[in-house]
């Protein structure tokens, strides 16, 4: 891989260029914006690649980017997004989240760890292979989506109707990276997610909050009734929910071992003094990949700019975010849910069905997680972190699991790439690194 | 009084349009818009008048119009105030804010009811006295401050400060109008008011809500901080906070009998199936009046938008607004509410002060509360309804009850006016009475 790695080297600025390209252009899901022209992007550049690749269409979302490339005894399946995050609280980057800045061998733009880098460096690395390698030793399918920060909602209809394009040896999925320590990981498996919206509603309009005595405040009904779901010691208390929840065998809690929780270095990093209860160690990190989450992701009622409104609102809007373990499922969290809130008298209280998907884990000693921890011994210097679940979601389950792909993931990310947040980033040495690592998986899949 | 009336009748079109002017200018406290444009506006109205009339400078805000006009036996204060509440939400007024409009006998702006309407109509009720009645039979003080809309934060020390400035045999108070059925109404006191945020602290920046397994969620904190200070039966459950509340007297429960409450009117023009507690009547009355409040006006964390986010927020913020009946005060609440929330473990819950108000009550037997019954039912043809205490709050207390002032309330707007609220309105014809009133009342309270 000598040729291929000093290849990485000589197009080096080139590739953060193209990158960089790709993080000019907005596209954000969420709001709907540029994502036709993010889709043309990255279909001129597989184009490039001699990739057979097309936009298919979705009805109601953007197209969904399809391409093949080589053949060989192996198919590895690649996923990635497309679309980005929301930028805001704007008034928190320190450069604007659209025009990319490189600042002491770190890049800032939204999206470029979630997840513009990976799906870039994917190409970049299958440009290098065959201009410094020749042919691909194997068959790659790319599904690049451009609604996965809104929750795949046209996915698993897709997957499902095309099962024929999906059929794979194994799957990486979007993006990943280093640890607090620099080390690499390797993830099998994500959690689900039920995103949803409860609304209450009050008189027709707002009113002049002298009223408060006798008008019923929306925004005090989802207060009592959000206090109903979760406890001040982070129980969730959903009427059945916990029952769903299967504990890490005795092999997961030896996986688990062996991940190392840099809990110091993170409560520095989000700049709080102790995780919830309190935990450190493995109890923590039990918790952060074991159990279900309920997350208030907004909260919306009268008003919130600066100074003084005396008013009584008319409506409040919540958005939660639930994380799901195996067994949970999305549509178990809307029915437990409903039932919980009207046994306990809201039935006035609304639940809007968001995005849902479910969780999904591949087995560590399938052939691709196999290849991917030599790669990345190989590209590292180290064995990477094999990380059983990740705390995140993404519509893995209907791509990979529905169809017995084991599926893996990680990427040119590191902790403090604030996916989600401002300032969101990568380091231009993970992302060399990260190219090289692809190729090392494509050849060792391919050949080994 | 016939030649006053027909001269308001013969005037009736330039009053409403330069009431249109009035309402054309901005002036918006909780923003700092417009306000000493606004308040030059009315210093120009004042002085075409003959008032001696000047601007009085505040140290951090927006200048307090003062003039004196006529001699006589009696001084009647009139207090009202320049700014109004922001428009927002913008999306729900028919007709812009800032651009007033009659649309079927009816005046639609932002501070047309609450209360350029009274500001002016008691100008426009002096111009039309001294046209057609010739001197003023009293001395009159006008006593008109630009942030009344975020707690009149200077009012007080402006106040104690200027005594000589603001003695009088009574006062005049802002706004007021008729209820639900067209009935004049005379308010004899408000309620005091504590304004203020709670704010919860999270992460040091917006996190991937996969993280709310370990690290904290501020929005949770104030849910359930909130929780504690308010039960789903509108009871308030601030340690101690309940022991400061005066019970009616027997004499005021039969005042109040005297009220026609409009219940179902109320409800329908509400939108709402039921008051809190379902409480009809009296009983919905005592607890409108005679009740504090605590409020929800805002809440804000995380991401609002449209959409989805998944975010775990750094912050989070509510607005709560304590409406005060005798004997609470503005500081006993802040220190109630401190001791509430550290007794809870909340300590790391901050309490930002906003602004507060004292309650103020007056006699029914004043002089300047009958001359004001008399003048009522001579221009209403009909009692008005004595309401001893008002829902709202305002600055009464430092003005008047603090030197033994009387006063009363009453105005332009009518029960659906919904000050606070889009689509702010009053009747044109109320508008005509309203000045009709005041040219009474100087009438009667100068020579009788």
């Amino acid at each position: 891989m000598d040729e291929f790695n000093a290849y990485v080297e000589t197009n080096a600025e080139r590739f953060i260029e193209e990158l960089k390209g790709f993080c000019r252009q907005p596209s954000i899901a969420a709001q709907g914006i540029g994502l036709e022209e993010m889709a043309e992007l990255v279909r001129a550049r597989m184009e490039k690649l001699g990739v057979d690749v097309r936009l298919m269409p979705l009805e109601g979302g953007p197209p969904i980017v399809y391409g093949e490339l080589g053949e060989g005894r192996r198919t590895l399946l690649i996923y990635n997004h497309y679309d980005v995050q929301p930028p805001d609280p704007l008034d928190e980057w320190v450069s604007e989240p659209f025009d990319p800045q490189v600042r002491e061998g770190t890049l800032y733009a939204r999206g470029v760890a979630d997840n513009k880098g990976d799906l870039l460096a994917r190409l970049q690395a299958v440009e290098s292979y065959q201009t410094t390698m020749g042919k691909l030793p194997l068959k790659l399918k790319w599904i690049i989506e451009g609604e996965e920060e809104v929750g795949s909602p046209h996915l698993p209809a897709f997957a499902a109707e095309h099962a024929e394009l999906l059929s794979a040896d194994g799957c990486i999925w979007e993006a990943g990276g280093k640890d607090m320590k620099e080390r690499p990981t390797i993830t099998l498996g994500l959690k689900g997610i039920m995103y949803l919206e409860l609304r209450a509603h009050g008189a027709s309009s707002d009113l002049h909050s002298s009223l408060a005595t006798i008008v019923p405040n929306p925004a005090w009904r989802l207060v009592w009734a959000l206090n109903t779901l979760k406890d001040e010691n982070d129980n969730i208390l959903v009427d059945g929910l916990l029952e769903h929840v299967v504990e890490p065998t005795q092999a997961e809690m030896e996986m688990l071992a062996a991940i190392p929780f840099e809990g110091d270095m993170m409560l520095a990093n989000f700049g709080i003094p102790r995780f919830i209860r309190g935990l450190t160690g493995i109890e923590a990190l039990k918790k952060h990949l074991y159990e279900p989450t309920c997350t208030i992701c907004g909260f919306k009622t009268g008003y919130i700019e600066q100074g003084t409104k005396t008013v009584l609102p008319r409506t409040a809007m919540v958005k939660l975010d639930f994380r799901l373990v195996p067994d949970l499922e999305p549509e178990m969290i809307l029915d437990l849910l409903r039932k919980h809130l009207d046994r306990r008298g809201f039935t006035d209280i609304e639940v809007v069905t968001g995005h849902g998907e479910h969780p999904a884990k591949s087995p560590p000693d399938a052939p691709v997680v196999k290849a991917a921890i030599a790669a990345a011994e190989a590209v590292y210097d180290q064995s990477p972190v094999i990380v059983p679940l990740m705390a995140g979601s993404g519509p893995m389950y209907p791509l990979t699991q529905a169809f017995g792909t084991p599926a893996f993931s990680t990427g040119v990310g590191h902790a403090r790439s604030g996916a989600h947040a401002p300032n969101e980033s990568i380091q231009l040495d993970d992302y060399y690194q990260g190219i090289r690592f692809i190729g090392e998986l494509i050849r060792r899949f391919g050949t080994v």
